[in-house]
């Protein structure tokens, strides 16, 4: 079993010192080390501002970058280091890239107190579609079912 | 109240149909619109496998995209229309980057079906931290406290 290794935790407690100090983002870091050697493959900082871009959040930019450099669209047998609970969509990104582990922090309810939506977002997930603050409808469409069906059936498809 | 427009369903089913016959990924698009008019400003289709990047999902990939056409990290005032119900990787997206409503054809379900962990990540949303496949420890930081603190503190910081 892979242990934790504090001196990671500090590397991105201190990434996300860094990041406000130097107004790059958001107080958050993120670190993907190799689970079994910890050799780290990876840094991400929170870059939602400067980037222009809501999805850059620490641990997605982590993983963007691991897979970047590993040239893979999987992160098995990697571990995720990261200053705060991972919010639904850095949750999401973790599952689609298989990390086998993820250390944290700070917790949604940390985040919540400095006015991040992190557990909000977790709340809305639970709630009906039409009592969420954004409405997700559904338009049926058999030309949609179709194309789902075409891709289940095609046996030269690369699965993810 | 914004109604939805079924021409921009049927581009999305045809952008995942496309995606799959030129192997750019699995069967998913996505467009954004101006929620008024509608006004297509950006469109994405899943480029997993071909990017290399678990975080390429249709979704994201439109949502960038807006947000690089537009510069800015925020979509209030814009529509989110895509061939499948967003899996929480992209449902986070959605709400940090303040999108109206979200219109979509088929089901998690439907993606569980033809072999996607939308419903299954879904679920693991609601387990302990400690049943879940891949498992999320708290590590205790006082120093990572310490950083939220000074960015709720910091009266100069960029919000979002």
């Amino acid at each position: 079993m892979h242990c934790v290794d504090k001196n990671i935790i500090d590397t991105v407690v201190e990434i996300s010192l860094n990041n406000i100090v130097r107004r790059k983002g958001g107080p958050f870091g993120a670190v993907i080390v190799d689970s079994g050697t910890n050799e780290i493959i990876s840094y991400g900082a929170n870059s939602v501002t400067t980037d222009k871009d809501p999805t850059a959040h620490a641990e997605v930019n982590a993983i963007r970058k691991a897979c970047e450099s590993l040239g893979t669209f999987s992160l098995t047998g990697k571990t995720l280091y990261t200053s705060c609970e991972p919010c639904p969509m850095c949750l999401g990104a973790i599952y689609w890239s298989n990390l086998d582990k993820v250390f944290y922090a700070n917790t949604k309810t940390d985040a919540a107190e400095i006015g991040f939506d992190d557990s909000f977002i977790y709340d809305e997930i639970n709630k009906e579609k039409s009592e969420r603050k954004i409405k997700f409808v559904q338009i049926e469409c058999k030309e949609a079912k179709e194309v789902f069906k075409i891709w289940k059936n095609d046996k030269d498809k690369v699965e993810y």
